[in-house]
């Protein structure tokens, strides 16, 4: 049973799929045989690289445990930085164990010159600072709002830098079971959260974009928790959404000093609700940020323990609906006034009934629920999410082999436009950064960067069919070529209909026909012995497209031969006759598009053909052979 | 990614498979190119089959809805009979629309003679009698005791015939919500159940097998309950196990007369305890009795939503032992005597303390669990379970194409000896049944009975080592043949280790390499033009071995272009040249047994070898060529 026929099977159980099932396996596969994938190595083997975008084009810094690296994809240069962590470490003993900083954090500031960095030393103690990389030596000036971080921050905790003129606070969540696990705030007004007990995993912090009214700003975490029912039909984890209000200021002295008054928490659900079948283990959260905050998407990305990925869409409308309408699970009661969750000016002065409800009930009792997406046998690790104007979202998801899905996204039906494998290992891939505005998606592994040109089109082929039938919203035709779309160029991204090339003039390779040269020399065909054994190759690119082989006048389907790794379409001569002379044609039809790829003209080389006699064909290769003698 | 892969995933995830995840992979396919599948032809198109086996060899009763048919597989012969149920519609009017009966059970007897048959009229009458299809015209003698079912008996719920001198009760279910759903009993003590409420969906009548004390006699129904609870991440069907005693006569007058008093019910998990992956859509069921009757081993074969199938191994003892001892769910207070479920010698006279316990709290707090035996990514319909001797048991499991998988079952591992193929196009099995004793599984299809003969061996091969990786149970080499195994043949069924054959002596086809002829005539090789293309193949057999290519000198493996869907190990020339030319040999490996398959020589036919000069080589061509214009 082939894996196409077990998405069949999956999709025909599970979600009702207008489109095939094609469409949820990549159309093609690219390599670096197909593609530039501009890379830069990174000295060691590190274990985490945090990625961010530079104020110039092609400038990516990339930090691991010990060093910040900043890369150059034009120049292909990469220097290394190893931040000093405070003037102390700096003047008096630069070798001290308290000076050895591991960066965990890594944010963009609004000055586009500053980083934002954290580190953590063998003594616990976080330090956050500001470096210029163009400054040498790389001196991290502390902040002077987010301090005395006595803790460990590990760098997989989501975290939020929120820095403007007036404030400059820093978010970052604590998972596991231990200490104060849940969000936090470091600045002027530190917030944490009591411990629940049970064991939390952070994925993500969004911050939903700024409100009408600035007060109701939020930001949400999006973690797993474990489940607290013990029942084996019961799963392991249950995902779940929280909030808190940017503008929390915490309880008044003796309750909930220095706690969130604001916090929310609700059950997250991706799955189908007739069948019952969903997905818990979220893996990972990329937002779209929309105009309106309400329409901020959320991707969620999930797992579940069959070896299968889904992505569920939220809008933050969603989620706010739920926190603001849904009852409290398990209270009966009413519910007071100010509700719990909503943002007040200064919740040092909410009422104590508002913050006791906080403190003993803050979960919903309605799940944020959506369909996924999109469901695959694959295990994904990271997704991002670009907008593609007026054509779509494109969302990137890794796998576990170092490639990356490029899927379409276009009135909630999905299309898997590609496989990239930009290594050509199995790689681990350890970070992913997409920056929409130059149109590069960055793979961080544990050796190398890889920057992948979004705008690269010529792989889809020569032909603007190909182009169209890519789909890929990044590409259009512009009459010559596939290339970087523009408003001139054409493309379907909706249907891929590649009739919207016909009234279009054709380049220079209208030609779709080639006639690979004879191995014999003769021009008019490829001369093989009777009973001799050949083979025909056809090479296939779309996994969507049928391939099969023409013989002459023949209209019957001869099937590919194909080959499981490298996707050839072979046709097999066992034994060379009369009957299999002529001309082999392997076509290919996607959508609805018919297209002749190669062409080969096979002859009997004993000249047994049907026509001529045998002695007047030996006559005719003894010519051959006095003319070859001749050269 | 390949299927393989994705076992791996599944099987790294979810069971630490000590085995290669090979072994969930069907070693070999076999098709009717492949083996005898001796077939019968059924008229008509139906839509249920049920399968019995007659007093003799080779002998299968098949019932549709109409027709009874009697196959001979020996002669190839079938006739079809028309039963006609009940005297009145003999010799009145047979064309009533009250004497359209449709076959809905069919049972053997004590007399090997008879066949026990019940048929539902249009009016939802019932009635069960017994024929003996030898005796032309077909009048099935009504039941004495087995009379007045008022109701219809649905052909896909399971039934059991108990009938010895003392007794005559037939056993069978009601599934979905109306009437009355679950166990029913007729014959002189009729017993049914109340109504829960709940849609039920029975999969399976189980009688335990006789015990010491034969009060404690029980019978066991396995079946599928909606789940009770509406939230989205709890199942929508639960399987469960009832219990019943065979003794039981039901209550008093006035309470619970004619119903189970004895009935009790349990959860059943399928699935790995730790990861909380589990089963829930139970769909056969077959027991392996064994003499003890708490060692009689019930293999459950579920499905989950996401296309994959799961087989569960639960014994008597297991089922028993809960019911026994297990708390009753949600039942606080103490516990009657006699437990609720105990057998007695007269239901009627129980304490009402137990009867009013057995009527509200009949559900066990614990649950039978077992962990999968064997999960794949396929969705199998029907499970039968064979034990051979010392060596282990058999499954047989019925795919949704009309295939077979035979899996052994030894020690708590498995291993998918084959895959079988029998009919040559996409079949829906309606039935399966084994006949132990003679070796034979029988399918029914819609149109067609197939026999598969279990002691079949020649297919794995012509070497004492094919038989014994193959690892069939019912094969053994005997020295010169792989046949049905006996006491003298060799296998080795736990490890299949080929060393087992290395001290016994060689039958006639003890050369293991072929040389397939030359296609050009010379007996020393085969001669290729200059640039030409050509390939070799090799057969491959085994999924589990690795096949691969070696020219002459060369220990490098040159890896096989495998095909997708025949399994072929191509090796393609694209070019020849002096480099190509020499000896091919296509290898495999499988568990430690190298051999090569297959040897192809091949030659240069320009004579352009690295030794002769061009001119040399072309006044060699025209010399050939002039003995071929002579011939």
């Amino acid at each position: 049973m082939s894996l196409l026929a077990l998405f069949a099977v999956l999709l025909g159980h599970f979600f009702l799929v207008k489109a095939s099932h094609y469409t949820h396996y990549p159309r093609v596969t690219l390599t670096d045989k197909d593609v530039r994938f501009p890379r830069i190595h990174l000295s060691g083997n590190n274990s985490h690289i945090k990625l961010l975008h530079g104020p110039h084009d092609n400038i990516v810094y990339a930090t691991s445990h010990k060093h910040l690296f900043q890369t150059n994809f034009h120049s292909s240069k990469t220097s290394r930085m190893s931040p000093v962590f405070g003037e102390g470490c700096r003047s008096n003993d630069p070798t001290s164990p308290n000076c050895h900083y591991n960066i965990t954090v890594l944010h963009k500031t609004k000055d586009p010159n500053q980083l934002f960095l954290c580190g953590t030393n063998g003594q616990q103690h976080t330090l956050c600072c500001y470096m210029n990389p163009s400054d040498d030596p790389f001196i991290c000036t502390p902040s002077k709002d987010i301090q005395d971080i006595n803790q460990y921050i590990n760098e997989r905790e989501p975290s939020l830098l929120i820095a403007s003129s007036e404030v400059e606070e820093f978010y970052t969540t604590h998972s596991g079971t231990e200490g104060s696990v849940g969000i936090k705030r470091f600045g002027k007004n530190r917030l944490w959260t009591e411990n629940s007990g049970t064991e939390q995993r952070y994925v993500s912090l969004v911050a939903s974009g700024q409100r009408e009214d600035r007060l109701q700003d939020r930001l949400y975490a999006f973690y797993i928790e474990k489940n607290r029912d013990p029942r084996l039909d019961s799963d392991l984890w249950v995902p779940r959404v929280a909030q808190v209000c940017m503008a929390d200021r915490g309880g008044p002295k003796g309750y909930l000093q220095f706690r969130w008054t604001s916090k929310l928490s609700a059950r997250l659900f991706c799955g189908d609700y007739d069948s019952r079948l969903y997905f818990t283990q979220l893996v990972d959260v990329n937002t779209v940020l929309a105009e309106r905050w309400q329409d901020t998407r959320v991707y969620a990305l999930f797992r579940n323990g069959w070896g299968m990925s889904a992505v569920c869409v939220y809008t933050i409308a969603d989620i706010d609906r739920i926190f603001k309408t849904s009852n409290f699970k398990g209270h009966t009661g009413s519910v007071p006034s100010p509700r719990p969750g909503e943002c007040v000016k200064d919740s040092t002065k909410l009422p104590m009934e508002v913050l006791k409800m906080v403190d003993k009930v803050s979960e919903m009792e309605e799940w944020v629920t959506s369909r996924p997406l999109l469901v695959t046998h694959h295990y994904y690790h990271h997704i991002r999410v670009d907008t593609v104007q007026g054509k779509g979202n494109v969302l990137f998801l890794s796998l576990e082999n170092g490639g990356i899905h490029k899927v379409l996204e276009r009135d909630g039906q999905v299309f898997v436009i590609a496989e990239l494998q930009p290594f050509n290992y199995t790689a681990h891939i350890l970070s992913m950064m997409l920056h929409s505005s130059t149109g590069k998606l960055y793979l961080g592994s544990s050796r190398e960067l890889v920057q992948i040109d979004l705008g690269s089109c010529e792989q889809y082929g020569a032909q603007c069919e190909d182009c169209v039938l890519a789909r890929d919203p990044y590409c259009g035709w512009d009459g010559n070529h596939c290339t970087t779309a523009t408003n001139k160029t054409i493309q379907d991204v909706e249907n891929g209909n590649h009739r919207v090339c016909s009234n279009i003039s054709r380049g220079v390779t209208a030609s779709k026909v080639y006639f690979p040269g004879s191995s014999v020399g003769a021009a008019d065909g490829i001369r093989i012995h009777l009973s001799s054994k050949y083979f025909l190759n056809c090479p296939t690119f779309s996994s969507h497209a049928e391939y099969s082989w023409r013989h002459h006048g023949n209209t019957t389907a001869i099937p590919c031969i194909s080959t499981g790794s490298e996707y050839q379409c072979l046709l097999l001569i066992e034994s060379m006759g009369p009957e299999q002379q002529g001309t082999y044609s392997c076509v290919s039809e996607e959508r609805g598009y018919h297209r002749t790829l190669v062409q080969y003209q096979l002859q009997l080389d004993s000249g047994a053909t049907g026509l001529a006699s045998p002695r007047l064909a030996c006559l005719g290769l003894v010519l051959t052979l006095v003319l070859t003698l001749l050269c």
